[in-house]
Protein backbone atom coordinates (compact mmCIF):
# COMPACT_ATOMS: atom_id res chain seq x y z
CA UNK A 1 0.00 0.00 0.00
CA UNK A 2 2.60 2.22 -0.85
CA UNK A 3 0.50 5.57 -2.08
CA UNK A 4 3.01 7.99 -3.73
CA UNK A 5 1.25 10.42 -6.05
CA UNK A 6 3.20 13.34 -7.34
CA UNK A 7 0.34 15.87 -7.74
CA UNK A 8 0.07 16.64 -4.59
CA UNK A 9 2.57 18.23 -2.53
CA UNK A 10 2.72 19.47 1.02
CA UNK A 11 3.08 23.37 1.07
CA UNK A 12 6.53 24.54 2.18
CA UNK A 13 6.53 26.99 5.16
CA UNK A 14 9.21 29.35 5.73
CA UNK A 15 10.89 28.62 9.16
CA UNK A 16 9.15 30.88 11.80
CA UNK A 17 11.96 30.79 14.12
CA UNK A 18 14.14 33.61 14.53
CA UNK A 19 16.70 32.51 17.18
CA UNK A 20 20.74 32.98 16.38
CA UNK A 21 20.30 34.72 13.35
CA UNK A 22 18.77 38.04 13.80
CA UNK A 23 20.59 39.44 10.71
CA UNK A 24 18.84 42.54 8.74
CA UNK A 25 17.88 41.00 5.40
CA UNK A 26 17.00 37.64 5.65
CA UNK A 27 13.57 37.02 4.91
CA UNK A 28 13.65 37.10 1.06
CA UNK A 29 15.01 33.32 -0.09
CA UNK A 30 13.30 30.30 0.90
CA UNK A 31 11.49 28.40 -2.15
CA UNK A 32 8.52 28.96 -3.75
CA UNK A 33 6.00 28.56 -1.34
CA UNK A 34 2.78 30.68 -1.71
CA UNK A 35 1.70 30.95 1.66
CA UNK A 36 3.41 33.95 4.05
CA UNK A 37 3.83 33.11 7.25
CA UNK A 38 4.78 36.22 9.49
CA UNK A 39 8.11 35.94 11.00
CA UNK A 40 8.07 36.27 14.87
CA UNK A 41 10.57 38.95 16.27
CA UNK A 42 10.95 41.84 18.11
CA UNK A 43 9.78 45.12 16.70
CA UNK A 44 12.47 47.51 16.45
CA UNK A 45 11.66 50.85 17.41
CA UNK A 46 13.63 54.16 18.15
CA UNK A 47 15.41 53.85 21.49
CA UNK A 48 15.98 50.18 21.61
CA UNK A 49 19.18 48.85 21.57
CA UNK A 50 20.71 49.28 17.74
CA UNK A 51 18.93 52.14 16.76
CA UNK A 52 20.21 55.29 16.63
CA UNK A 53 17.55 56.44 18.98
CA UNK A 54 19.14 54.17 21.32
CA UNK A 55 22.85 55.25 20.70
CA UNK A 56 21.97 58.65 21.21
CA UNK A 57 20.61 57.32 24.75
CA UNK A 58 23.72 55.95 25.17
CA UNK A 59 26.04 58.59 24.40
CA UNK A 60 23.90 60.68 26.76
CA UNK A 61 24.63 58.83 29.46
CA UNK A 62 28.05 58.29 29.08
CA UNK A 63 28.31 61.82 28.48
CA UNK A 64 26.96 63.09 31.65
CA UNK A 65 27.89 60.42 34.11
CA UNK A 66 31.65 61.21 32.64
CA UNK A 67 31.10 64.62 33.25
CA UNK A 68 29.82 63.82 36.84
CA UNK A 69 32.76 61.91 37.34
CA UNK A 70 35.48 64.05 36.54
CA UNK A 71 33.94 67.20 38.07
CA UNK A 72 33.69 65.46 41.23
CA UNK A 73 37.17 63.75 41.25
CA UNK A 74 38.46 66.99 41.03
CA UNK A 75 37.33 68.55 43.97
CA UNK A 76 40.11 68.25 46.52
CA UNK A 77 37.62 66.70 49.56
CA UNK A 78 35.21 64.33 48.20
CA UNK A 79 37.51 61.25 49.79
CA UNK A 80 36.15 62.47 53.32
CA UNK A 81 32.73 61.51 52.37
CA UNK A 82 31.57 58.51 51.68
CA UNK A 83 28.62 59.64 49.64
CA UNK A 84 30.95 61.31 47.63
CA UNK A 85 33.27 58.45 46.78
CA UNK A 86 30.15 56.21 45.67
CA UNK A 87 29.03 58.88 43.68
CA UNK A 88 32.64 58.74 41.54
CA UNK A 89 32.30 54.44 41.83
CA UNK A 90 29.11 55.06 40.50
CA UNK A 91 29.29 57.20 37.27
CA UNK A 92 32.26 55.80 36.39
CA UNK A 93 30.38 52.06 36.13
CA UNK A 94 27.78 54.02 34.26
CA UNK A 95 30.24 55.63 31.98
CA UNK A 96 31.53 52.91 31.01
CA UNK A 97 28.49 50.33 30.34
CA UNK A 98 27.06 53.32 28.51
CA UNK A 99 30.44 53.50 26.68
CA UNK A 100 30.11 50.03 25.68
CA UNK A 101 26.28 49.61 24.46
CA UNK A 102 27.54 52.74 23.04
CA UNK A 103 30.33 50.89 20.88
CA UNK A 104 27.80 47.80 20.37
CA UNK A 105 25.42 50.21 18.90
CA UNK A 106 27.61 51.74 16.54
CA UNK A 107 28.65 48.68 15.21
CA UNK A 108 25.25 47.17 14.78
CA UNK A 109 24.07 50.47 12.79
CA UNK A 110 27.44 50.17 10.64
CA UNK A 111 26.84 46.50 9.95
CA UNK A 112 23.20 46.82 9.70
CA UNK A 113 22.20 43.87 12.18
CA UNK A 114 20.04 44.01 14.70
CA UNK A 115 20.56 43.24 18.25
CA UNK A 116 16.50 41.93 18.81
CA UNK A 117 17.75 38.83 20.04
CA UNK A 118 16.37 37.22 23.34
CA UNK A 119 19.34 36.61 25.00
CA UNK A 120 20.54 40.18 24.51
CA UNK A 121 17.92 42.06 25.36
CA UNK A 122 17.89 40.26 28.44
CA UNK A 123 21.38 40.87 29.40
CA UNK A 124 20.57 44.69 28.01
CA UNK A 125 18.01 44.88 30.73
CA UNK A 126 19.13 43.68 33.68
CA UNK A 127 22.40 45.54 33.15
CA UNK A 128 20.73 48.39 32.56
CA UNK A 129 18.18 48.19 35.33
CA UNK A 130 21.76 47.60 38.18
CA UNK A 131 23.75 50.73 36.40
CA UNK A 132 20.32 52.97 36.50
CA UNK A 133 19.56 52.04 40.06
CA UNK A 134 23.21 52.56 41.17
CA UNK A 135 23.68 55.69 39.85
CA UNK A 136 20.19 57.09 41.04
CA UNK A 137 21.01 55.86 44.79
CA UNK A 138 24.55 57.13 44.67
CA UNK A 139 22.73 60.78 42.93
CA UNK A 140 20.12 60.53 45.68
CA UNK A 141 22.80 60.50 48.64
CA UNK A 142 25.07 63.28 47.55
CA UNK A 143 22.15 65.60 46.95
CA UNK A 144 21.28 64.61 50.90
CA UNK A 145 24.63 65.30 51.99
CA UNK A 146 24.41 68.75 49.43
CA UNK A 147 21.57 70.06 50.80
CA UNK A 148 22.48 69.39 54.07
CA UNK A 149 26.18 71.25 53.81
CA UNK A 150 24.19 73.90 51.29
CA UNK A 151 20.59 74.39 53.20
CA UNK A 152 20.82 72.89 56.67
CA UNK A 153 24.24 73.37 58.33
CA UNK A 154 25.18 77.21 55.55
CA UNK A 155 28.93 75.90 55.38
CA UNK A 156 29.42 76.63 51.76
CA UNK A 157 32.02 78.65 52.26
CA UNK A 158 34.02 75.83 53.63
CA UNK A 159 32.70 73.36 50.73
CA UNK A 160 33.03 72.95 47.09
CA UNK A 161 29.20 73.65 47.14
CA UNK A 162 29.11 73.76 43.23
CA UNK A 163 31.19 71.36 41.95
CA UNK A 164 29.16 69.01 44.28
CA UNK A 165 25.92 70.09 43.42
CA UNK A 166 26.68 70.10 39.36
CA UNK A 167 27.89 66.61 39.67
CA UNK A 168 24.53 65.38 41.55
CA UNK A 169 22.85 67.27 38.85
CA UNK A 170 24.95 65.79 36.36
CA UNK A 171 24.28 62.33 37.52
CA UNK A 172 21.00 62.43 38.18
CA UNK A 173 20.53 63.64 34.28
CA UNK A 174 22.92 60.49 33.54
CA UNK A 175 20.05 58.42 35.51
CA UNK A 176 16.71 60.12 34.13
CA UNK A 177 18.32 59.65 30.42
CA UNK A 178 19.37 55.68 31.41
CA UNK A 179 15.16 55.18 32.07
CA UNK A 180 13.93 55.13 28.91
CA UNK A 181 16.52 52.20 27.94
CA UNK A 182 15.75 50.39 30.76
CA UNK A 183 11.69 50.85 30.08
CA UNK A 184 12.23 49.91 26.16
CA UNK A 185 13.95 47.04 27.03
CA UNK A 186 11.61 45.15 29.56
CA UNK A 187 8.71 46.93 27.31
CA UNK A 188 10.09 44.43 24.37
CA UNK A 189 11.31 41.64 26.21
CA UNK A 190 7.65 41.41 28.12
CA UNK A 191 5.95 41.79 24.58
CA UNK A 192 7.41 39.45 22.91
CA UNK B 1 -32.51 38.75 -6.52
CA UNK B 2 -33.21 38.54 -2.76
CA UNK B 3 -31.63 35.41 -1.78
CA UNK B 4 -32.19 34.15 1.64
CA UNK B 5 -31.77 30.33 2.65
CA UNK B 6 -32.46 29.40 5.97
CA UNK B 7 -30.09 26.67 6.02
CA UNK B 8 -26.21 28.11 6.18
CA UNK B 9 -26.53 30.42 9.16
CA UNK B 10 -22.86 32.41 9.38
CA UNK B 11 -21.35 31.23 12.59
CA UNK B 12 -21.74 33.16 15.92
CA UNK B 13 -18.42 34.39 17.68
CA UNK B 14 -18.72 34.79 21.29
CA UNK B 15 -17.60 38.85 21.98
CA UNK B 16 -13.48 38.88 22.19
CA UNK B 17 -13.78 42.37 24.02
CA UNK B 18 -12.96 42.37 27.67
CA UNK B 19 -13.10 45.96 28.03
CA UNK B 20 -15.45 47.59 30.83
CA UNK B 21 -16.33 44.19 32.36
CA UNK B 22 -13.60 42.65 33.89
CA UNK B 23 -16.06 40.57 36.00
CA UNK B 24 -15.16 37.35 37.13
CA UNK B 25 -17.36 34.66 35.81
CA UNK B 26 -18.55 36.39 32.69
CA UNK B 27 -17.71 33.19 29.73
CA UNK B 28 -20.41 30.72 29.80
CA UNK B 29 -23.10 32.38 28.26
CA UNK B 30 -23.03 33.43 24.38
CA UNK B 31 -25.71 31.66 22.22
CA UNK B 32 -24.73 27.98 21.10
CA UNK B 33 -21.79 28.04 18.84
CA UNK B 34 -19.78 25.63 18.52
CA UNK B 35 -16.00 27.58 17.61
CA UNK B 36 -14.52 28.68 20.83
CA UNK B 37 -12.28 31.39 20.58
CA UNK B 38 -10.15 32.49 23.83
CA UNK B 39 -10.94 35.28 25.21
CA UNK B 40 -8.02 38.20 25.48
CA UNK B 41 -7.16 38.62 29.15
CA UNK B 42 -4.24 39.13 31.16
CA UNK B 43 -3.17 36.40 33.01
CA UNK B 44 -3.72 36.05 36.91
CA UNK B 45 -0.21 35.23 39.17
CA UNK B 46 0.19 35.99 42.11
CA UNK B 47 1.90 39.30 43.24
CA UNK B 48 -0.79 40.97 40.76
CA UNK B 49 -3.33 43.13 42.10
CA UNK B 50 -6.46 40.99 43.47
CA UNK B 51 -4.27 38.42 44.40
CA UNK B 52 -3.61 36.86 47.71
CA UNK B 53 0.72 37.61 46.65
CA UNK B 54 -0.55 41.18 45.61
CA UNK B 55 -2.42 41.74 49.08
CA UNK B 56 0.80 40.41 51.18
CA UNK B 57 2.96 42.68 49.34
CA UNK B 58 0.77 45.86 49.87
CA UNK B 59 0.75 44.63 53.52
CA UNK B 60 4.44 44.49 53.85
CA UNK B 61 5.24 48.00 52.33
CA UNK B 62 2.44 49.49 54.26
CA UNK B 63 4.19 47.81 57.39
CA UNK B 64 7.46 48.87 56.61
CA UNK B 65 7.24 52.03 55.38
CA UNK B 66 4.86 53.37 58.64
CA UNK B 67 7.67 51.83 60.36
CA UNK B 68 10.03 53.71 59.13
CA UNK B 69 7.52 57.20 59.07
CA UNK B 70 6.75 56.49 63.05
CA UNK B 71 10.76 55.87 64.22
CA UNK B 72 11.67 58.48 62.35
CA UNK B 73 9.27 61.24 63.18
CA UNK B 74 9.77 60.39 67.13
CA UNK B 75 13.27 61.57 67.24
CA UNK B 76 13.56 65.12 68.68
CA UNK B 77 15.82 66.26 65.63
CA UNK B 78 15.13 65.19 62.17
CA UNK B 79 13.82 68.66 61.16
CA UNK B 80 16.84 69.68 61.01
CA UNK B 81 17.48 67.85 58.21
CA UNK B 82 16.10 68.01 55.39
CA UNK B 83 16.56 64.34 53.92
CA UNK B 84 15.21 63.32 56.95
CA UNK B 85 12.15 65.58 56.30
CA UNK B 86 12.16 64.24 53.21
CA UNK B 87 12.09 60.41 54.61
CA UNK B 88 8.64 61.41 56.55
CA UNK B 89 7.10 62.74 53.60
CA UNK B 90 7.95 59.70 51.62
CA UNK B 91 7.56 57.19 53.44
CA UNK B 92 3.95 58.90 54.63
CA UNK B 93 3.03 59.15 50.67
CA UNK B 94 3.82 55.14 50.56
CA UNK B 95 2.10 54.04 53.43
CA UNK B 96 -1.33 55.85 52.15
CA UNK B 97 -0.53 54.15 48.76
CA UNK B 98 0.25 50.75 50.21
CA UNK B 99 -2.35 50.95 52.14
CA UNK B 100 -5.72 51.96 49.53
CA UNK B 101 -4.11 49.53 47.40
CA UNK B 102 -4.30 46.73 50.38
CA UNK B 103 -8.16 47.87 50.53
CA UNK B 104 -8.79 47.41 47.10
CA UNK B 105 -7.36 44.11 47.25
CA UNK B 106 -9.39 42.62 50.18
CA UNK B 107 -12.26 44.23 48.24
CA UNK B 108 -11.36 42.19 45.25
CA UNK B 109 -10.19 38.85 46.90
CA UNK B 110 -13.97 39.51 49.12
CA UNK B 111 -16.10 39.66 46.16
CA UNK B 112 -14.13 37.17 43.59
CA UNK B 113 -13.15 40.07 41.02
CA UNK B 114 -10.50 40.46 38.86
CA UNK B 115 -8.10 43.62 39.42
CA UNK B 116 -6.85 42.69 35.26
CA UNK B 117 -8.30 45.82 33.72
CA UNK B 118 -6.40 47.83 31.60
CA UNK B 119 -6.91 51.38 32.61
CA UNK B 120 -7.05 50.16 36.25
CA UNK B 121 -3.27 48.31 36.05
CA UNK B 122 -2.11 51.11 34.08
CA UNK B 123 -3.30 53.24 36.87
CA UNK B 124 -1.69 50.94 39.77
CA UNK B 125 1.55 50.69 37.66
CA UNK B 126 1.79 54.71 37.48
CA UNK B 127 1.20 55.22 41.10
CA UNK B 128 3.76 52.14 42.07
CA UNK B 129 6.39 53.68 40.17
CA UNK B 130 6.34 56.79 41.74
CA UNK B 131 5.92 56.12 45.26
CA UNK B 132 8.93 53.54 44.75
CA UNK B 133 11.02 56.09 43.15
CA UNK B 134 10.43 58.85 45.83
CA UNK B 135 10.96 55.68 48.75
CA UNK B 136 14.06 54.80 46.99
CA UNK B 137 15.27 58.34 46.97
CA UNK B 138 14.23 59.32 50.58
CA UNK B 139 16.05 56.15 51.58
CA UNK B 140 19.13 56.75 49.52
CA UNK B 141 19.41 60.59 50.95
CA UNK B 142 18.91 59.22 54.69
CA UNK B 143 21.34 56.73 53.88
CA UNK B 144 23.99 59.27 52.97
CA UNK B 145 23.71 61.62 56.02
CA UNK B 146 23.75 58.99 58.17
CA UNK B 147 26.42 56.71 57.12
CA UNK B 148 27.93 60.63 57.20
CA UNK B 149 27.14 61.15 60.62
CA UNK B 150 28.23 57.94 61.86
CA UNK B 151 31.25 56.48 59.62
CA UNK B 152 32.57 60.09 57.91
CA UNK B 153 32.03 62.50 61.15
CA UNK B 154 31.70 59.87 64.10
CA UNK B 155 29.35 62.20 65.91
CA UNK B 156 27.03 59.45 66.89
CA UNK B 157 26.73 60.67 70.62
CA UNK B 158 25.25 63.55 69.92
CA UNK B 159 22.75 61.93 67.26
CA UNK B 160 19.73 59.18 67.22
CA UNK B 161 21.91 57.47 65.39
CA UNK B 162 20.15 54.00 65.42
CA UNK B 163 16.32 55.60 64.93
CA UNK B 164 17.66 57.10 61.81
CA UNK B 165 19.54 53.68 60.25
CA UNK B 166 16.78 51.71 61.49
CA UNK B 167 14.37 53.94 59.83
CA UNK B 168 16.34 53.82 56.19
CA UNK B 169 16.59 50.26 56.47
CA UNK B 170 12.82 49.71 57.33
CA UNK B 171 12.20 52.48 54.06
CA UNK B 172 14.84 50.58 51.66
CA UNK B 173 12.68 47.13 52.56
CA UNK B 174 9.57 49.03 52.03
CA UNK B 175 10.89 50.04 48.28
CA UNK B 176 12.15 46.53 47.96
CA UNK B 177 8.68 45.46 48.53
CA UNK B 178 7.02 47.63 45.98
CA UNK B 179 9.65 47.23 43.50
CA UNK B 180 7.84 43.28 42.22
CA UNK B 181 4.34 45.16 42.68
CA UNK B 182 5.64 47.85 39.80
CA UNK B 183 7.35 45.08 38.19
CA UNK B 184 4.87 42.65 37.34
CA UNK B 185 2.14 45.08 37.22
CA UNK B 186 4.76 46.73 34.33
CA UNK B 187 5.34 43.24 32.76
CA UNK B 188 1.41 42.05 32.85
CA UNK B 189 0.58 45.74 30.78
CA UNK B 190 3.58 45.06 28.23
CA UNK B 191 2.83 41.31 27.61
CA UNK B 192 -1.28 41.87 26.95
Amino acid sequence: MNVSHASVHPAEYPPTTDEGGGGGGGGGGGGGGNIEVPRVRMKDFQGMPGTQGGLALRICQFVFAAVGLSIMATTSDFPSVTAFCYLVAATGLQSLWSLSLAIIDIYALLVMRSLQNYRVVTFFTIGDGIASTLTFAAACASAGITVLIDNDLDICSQNHCVQFETATAMAFISWFTTLPSFLFNLWSLASR
